[in-house]
């Protein structure tokens, strides 16, 4: 099953409920837009490609359920429906991006069945095609690995963050089908756990083996040699510096301590080509979510908290970035990915 | 109340349930070897000069719990005692340490119940003395801050890791002493989150400024200048390295890398002028503390875990150690404690 995916049958979006992970695997099924809006803003769905493909099918499905008989009245249904799912997370621009691009397919049609069958062949394009640049990526990346090769990731760039495969978890697991025998060392990525929760439960499914540390440890696996390799995902790309989860910028200096190399793997949308570090501002979350972890407090719940969502890696600390496109070696990383 | 201390009406230990805090402020009473045991394994006392004095306090305990009436059955009882206090925790040297200062000091008894007596206020005497080597470590350590200075921490060397004061923290307590105006960032901690549960805790009790971040934000808070210098504790000081708690080592290389002083506060007690770090087994502890937290789960139940206590510093990464006995500086660290 991947994350996300369209039910030709009952012509429904069907997902993997990703807040239930890894206590409960639950496939849950999403028959009306509000059923889809709410799994988006619960984070049944995460991931900038998951959620890609989360709105092109939310427009699909808006398109099958609606009972207009004529072109305008269809294509004003669809319209509400992706500001609708929009709406869900303003932020996430791989969501808008996925809405955008079935709404942009219909203007080919002629007649209602044909916005229909449209949106939804354009929606289930994004997701295959999404799959389709996961494993290039893969298959450039799996020649960095090493058979024997342990390797440290952060957070979940895993299939779960995508329709399917992964980005960093996606190299690994195309090194695996090589034949390669890979063993993977996860951080829990504090505070939301996305490691100890996602990435660990995804390769247990995949019988690939995975140790969990704390993100605290990693400097004293590295110190043993007990890492082969790094890699991480990425949230974007400038020329200067590689955006992340919070924590990969410590990584990628320990890594340099001990000469270990850090790759990160991205798709090619991750680039802002015109961006840079200071043109972008770091997210800041909420206080709770280093206070309370569930119901379980974890501090003063008045203690004062910095909460950066992401960090900034510096070019000089990445030996390589994994593109769809090739392994690019900075610092001409721009020139070589535009060429 | 201190962390620990004892109780001259009951003869038995008392001490503050630090597994409780933030929530709730609890003093405990240990009146047998298996409830202190209990408590030490569990952490309900935890910090290196803490466990010195409850070491001591333990030999106290089963002195006066014995129910020998010749000097060989009691040393014979006393002995067995030591054996079982020091290995709840095998690492911590100072926890053997107050066993045995405690052995060695009943030998001037000349009955059971000189022996009781000694035992008893050579106890009482570690704790006070441990009082005593905080607050010099504080005068010497508050002349290394500056007004205005952020100092980043890692775990607890606060008062709650030792009989009062603290070490890093009594530090930092010292400065403010003396008028200074210090900003403390407290790293969690993980996986048992000492920073954010106790050490946020105590310096709120005192009006010192505390913010909150995830071990992994130290390499973000460093490059953007956010820290000025950084103390931590110490378990145990060879030659060549310092065992801290897990992830002072990732937050050294960091210092290193933003050329941020890295300092290290503990009592000469902490020194093994004997070991070095092979010498040294660093304790493994259970995989469920990153599986679990309280009734939260964190990751698969069943996923394979790597959980050390401590992790290990080499005296290149570190700036100066505060002692009692002053401030010394790698790498002639032994030779000028010793003279």
């Amino acid at each position: 099953m991947r994350t996300i995916d369209w039910n030709k049958e009952s012509k429904t979006i069907m997902m993997i409920d990703q807040t239930l992970l890894p206590k409960e695997y639950r496939v849950i099924e999403c028959a009306t837009l509000s059923s889809l809006c709410e799994a988006i803003k619960t984070l049944r769905v995460r991931g900038a490609p998951a959620l890609g493909a989360a709105g092109g099918f939310g427009v699909a499905l808006a398109a099958t359920l609606s009972s207009a008989i004529a072109m305008d009245g269809l294509i004003k249904d669809m319209n509400v429906a992706a500001r609708t799912i929009k709406a869900t997370r303003p932020t996430a621009v791989n969501l808008a991006w996925g809405v955008d691009r079935v709404m942009h397919a219909i203007s080919d049609a002629y007649d209602v069945d044909g916005i229909r069958d449209i949106a939804i062949s354009e929606a289930v394009r994004i997701a295959e095609e999404d799959v389709l640049i996961n494993k290039k990526i893969g298959l450039y990346g799996a020649k960095l690995l090493d058979d024997g090769d342990t390797v440290m990731t952060h957070c979940n760039a895993g299939r779960l963050a995508c329709v399917d495969w992964g980005t960093a978890l996606g190299v690994i697991r195309s090194a695996v089908e090589t034949g390669k025998e890979i063993k993977v060392i996860a951080c829990e990525t504090r505070p939301l756990n996305q490691g100890s929760r996602i990435t660990t439960w995804e390769l247990m499914q995949d019988n690939i083996p995975v140790t969990l540390i704390t993100d605290s440890m990693s400097g004293h696996v590295m110190r043993e040699r007990m890492v082969d390799k790094v890699i991480v995902g990425a949230d974007r790309i400038t020329e200067d510096v590689v955006f992340n989860k919070i924590g990969t910028y410590t990584h990628s200096v320990i890594a340099k301590e001990h000469e270990i190399p850090f790759y990160v793997a991205a798709p090619i949308s991750t680039f802002d080509f015109k961006g840079w570090e200071g043109s972008v501002r770091i997210e800041l979350r909420k206080p709770d979510e280093l206070r309370f972890f569930g119901n379980e407090q974890l501090a003063p719940s008045d203690v004062p908290v910095y909460n950066p969502a992401f960090d900034v890696t510096p070019m000089e600390n990445i030996t390589a970035i994994i593109t769809e496109r090739g392994v690019f070696h900075p610092p001409f990383l721009l020139d070589e990915v535009l060429a």
